[in-house]
């Protein structure tokens, strides 16, 4: 499915050398205000062409507003964004047609699609709709910052003697290394002088969420965050708080001591997730992106009408490290199933302010 | 949501030390043939008080059928399982009501449900829960035992060309390493030595899958699978294939190279998952788990009635390592995504067989 | 699909002759007081056997908690009401399974199921199920009647300045005619003179709701209304406000004219719901029910093992008038979707109270 | 929510005098040839302006393609379909900013959206978005052509005696009456010479379907379809087969005697849907449209600013029978609803042919 949310919900669409790419989002809260400028930050982290080792593939990247904003203002109707392909180079991708490219999805999509798949550049698999989750993941953000979680009086007495700080909602992800290199030049230096791509680790922090956010059983705040994280193409893993770490740790070691009546515990092993719940601590999580597929170096495959083994060279424009895109994109899904697990629970109201 | 799935829907219900745990099972097609004796071996797989490591707490584990069931053999109807709980002892719990204890959801429980919340050893939130997962994994694994995956004309002029080899999917989760160790027995007895709990970690393979499994965008194998793995309790990590350890690879040491008409790869750096679907090789992942909350040791929380920091020791009969149930709980979940997104690709009828 | 609502959701499973009918409510708030002494009255309305017309098939219907409920109060947790089969008398159908009944599923259930459906007394397609129903109605009634929705500050200014009548919400529904009688004991009278069941129409009334209940574009109130009323047996139809007869209406008669700032109109035509949403005026709605499908009357079918045309006369136990036990069904699923919109709306809260 | 079905699912956006109007459709098959002449004549039968009684605005209603479109054929990725307003007067609403139009969304959208709603020519209550559920159901028909359900050997023994005539699916919408004459001219002078708006009644049939479509419990045909067709701006009411006319009868008239291995029936009472299934019959069903609520006449209301009942009189461009412009998009749900039930049944593939 090419929905995702409950509440707040979005469906995204497009190809990579199609027409378009874009998204609707439903079930965002009425008079949140919006302009195209509240996008272009955002957009711009995830374009390539300005850094070392990302694709000199350009697009402007404007987002247009189709439909649910009216006055520059959220209307409760469903928003519709969408971003026009323009600086597309088809050609380069027709000739790779009868071999399937090593590590992308060119064999499986074909098997999926009868070969009626739109194959140009990945088509519907491609990075390029990341684009939209940007978009999406910026209105998600701009309502987390109008909202300011506080004590609900219903919900336990003990909230009431103890007070909540005022806390903005804040997302943020960084890169912890490149090819196992924590000084990120290095670690891409290491690709050029390879002329190879090469994969890395995003780290993911969210401040200021609320305790109790996420739902037994199945919609754990893990379970709905490693959903859509694994929508970003070349996700290999994710950890939360200590993650992998705390196979290897004792109880003792690992369990956090609640320290206060607002949860705040001395550790943050757990990452600010207990029981699929948040804790009221920092969330915490981390992911492995792979290298990128599309690499200079010579690689084998079959051809799908010889059936034939061959060697081919990806050509195209492409990033040798994919993970330097990724964290404002995991920034937005991130911030996509907060904005879900706060309307949920009733922390946004349906309008706003 | 206590609910999950899209064809093939499961709802889970229930409590540690309430009336019962058990499992709606939306979607199984007709024809099934299912007996109680079906689900003993993985019931008794997952049973505590056998293994050293694991609670001495003794539950029957019968499954009750309840509907769905006709003459031994499912009827297309909603199947109703449930287990009724009888070795419970609560007064265990009833003492540490004040006390949230360290790692448990008890405290975000009462954050959530006001103190509403069944508090009795962890209530909804409890692992007791995961005998209705392993339940539903034997209706899904029976599934999988008579679907045969083969050539379907419609999809790929390449498929009537290449045999599939007759395939029956198989599911297996086994525990890599105990508190490090991939000697299980040392990894236990540092845990016993410490008097304390340990984690570990597993790892699933499923064998036998057609290839262009999965969903685009949202609905990857990758986002299910890891969506249903964190609603286990105890889950902090998963990664699939070389996961975490891609990080630091160029990418053409990660690709996989195809080298049959099938999408059989010369290695399998991937776990079986291209572009979010199965590429027709074998489907790897591995999950982090967490030692036991509970734990012999001391510890330090936070006393709802006094606000003041005390100790606690965990008393109750809890697993030193609760990795060691896990396997077939894992398996369990594999088995009903799988089975779930064969229905979806139209691999099992609706009727059987 | 055995579920429906998006936040108070319900799983409805069992048969007729089977161990069990029963219903999973997922998403209930935290804290509503529930005994069994509640589900009484309410299911004694729906029970047969008192009333001319009835069948007197006498279940016991006491609904048994499996979970979800602590203290006699609602956790949070998933709720499941279980009621077990015991009057059975399978015997009378087992000799009409060459034979399938006029007006029954007994035809289309094999052509779904192939054969493997639990065909006694209907199975699962049977009106059984509907004191699964009845159960989760009542806990949707417990819900409204804690409900007392009033002005959100944020909602609109204009609604500061008007002020909001306390209300309670309250559903009803009555029968308003049997086999076209306005006096109801006319209408039964002449189906038992012909020795025939006869059809009814019931009206359903819901008063207080809160302005603007109902989501755009496909879950209108009517949308989401009629998908639930078409799930009670023999319903054949459903209109809102003045229906059909506004098909013969010219505009200046059927539009309402809005008289104060709370949305109260001056006639109402539309039944209470404009757009789709609720507009401040009593909800009001008919049903159509059909005759009772079983007749003591003689007719023809066909035999699937003669493959030939043959007279059956349908024995069991069975109403005349099936509508007569519609009413406390039809609140019930009323109930149901009132419950749902007010908390997608937020005015009932996660925690009670 | 903006979004409709199970496996063929759309999500509809748009405003009436917004940019645009137009749906995403998830789950459509790959390999469906479309292309923009496919659309044409069913817009065309909607577009107002050629028939007297019909709005005289006029759209050019030219469908764009803004994905999941490649070569003229589906790609099995999300297919979004864009409609540009062009011809929008909004100065005709902006007038009636301050006084509510009785029987139109302008009052409860307000209340909903707290006056962020786009509020020009009914928003996103829009009869305007029914150009979008229109193209929708051009690909649904398109879809059905391609479809003959056949016999499925795994079904039932008794379907691989019996032959299934090859059948081609086929939905069609008839005017019935309007204003109550079955004479359409008629009923539509009616309103001319009343200078006033006028209501009319539909009928939709649909042949060719195989047995067994739809679901238990919630998801009955009559749910199904009743759901989507209430999103159809001035629906009242609807009923299967008999309908309210089935609540006079007895059950021996109602019954339908089964006269063939294949469901064939005698009569046709139960218009085609026995327990919530298809049963082998034609599909009948009727609805009820209210007259158009912008009525040349002058009526009252109640003026939001000076809280006070004035008159007021609708100008603007509109149909004097809405009904005149209904049997098209009667069909484009019906077909919609059709697709998405064969898909989850197995009678269409995920890749045609």
């Amino acid at each position: 499915m090419n929905s995702f949310g409950r509440i707040f919900r979005i469906s995204i669409f497009g190809e990579s050398h199609g027409e378009s790419a874009g998204i609707v989002i439903d079930g965002c809260p009425a008079g949140l205000p919006l302009t195209i400028d509240d996008f272009l930050p955002d957009l711009e982290r995830r374009k390539g062409g300005t850094q070392k080792g990302t694709t000199p593939r350009k697009e402007e990247d404007l987002p247009i507003f189709k439909s649910g904003i009216f006055n520059n203002t959220t209307t409760g109707a469903p928003i519709t964004i969408l971003f026009e392909n323009k600086n597309t180079r088809s050609a380069d991708y027709e000739k790779l047609r009868a071999v399937p490219r090593p590590g992308h999805a060119d064999f499986v999509a074909r098997k999926k699609f009868g070969g009626f798949e739109d194959y140009r550049g990945s088509g519907h698999f491609s990075g390029r709709l990341t684009v939209a989750l940007v978009a999406a993941g910026v209105v998600a953000k701009k309502l987390l910052e109008q909202t300011s979680p506080h004590p609900d009086s219903h919900r336990d007495p003990l909230q009431r003697r103890g007070a909540y700080e005022e806390s903005t909602i804040k997302v943020s992800a960084t890169i912890l290394e490149i090819g196992g290199q924590t000084d990120l030049d290095k670690g891409l230096q290491l690709a050029i002088d390879n002329k190879d791509s090469i994969g890395g680790i995003i780290e993911c922090r969210a401040t200021g969420l609320p305790v109790a956010l996420g739902e037994p059983f199945f919609d754990s705040v893990e379970s709905v965050l490693s959903h859509i994280v694994f929508a970003i193409p070349a996700v290999r893993g994710i950890e939360f708080g200590t993650g992998f770490a705390a196979a290897k740790m004792f109880g003792s070691q690992h369990n956090d001591a609640i320290e206060n009546m607002q949860g705040k515990t001395t550790t943050n092993h757990a990452g600010g997730i207990v029981g699929g719940l948040t804790n009221g601590n920092e969330l915490v999580f981390r992911i492995a992106i792979k290298p990128t597929s599309s690499t200079p170096k010579e690689q084998t495959t079959l051809n799908w009408e010889t059936e034939q083994v061959e060697t081919v060279s990806v050509k195209g424009r492409h990033d040798l490290c994919i993970a330097l895109r990724v964290p404002v994109i995991l920034e937005a899904v991130t911030a996509i199933v907060i904005a879900d697990m706060l309307m949920l629970e009733q922390h946004i109201k349906r309008i706003l302010p």
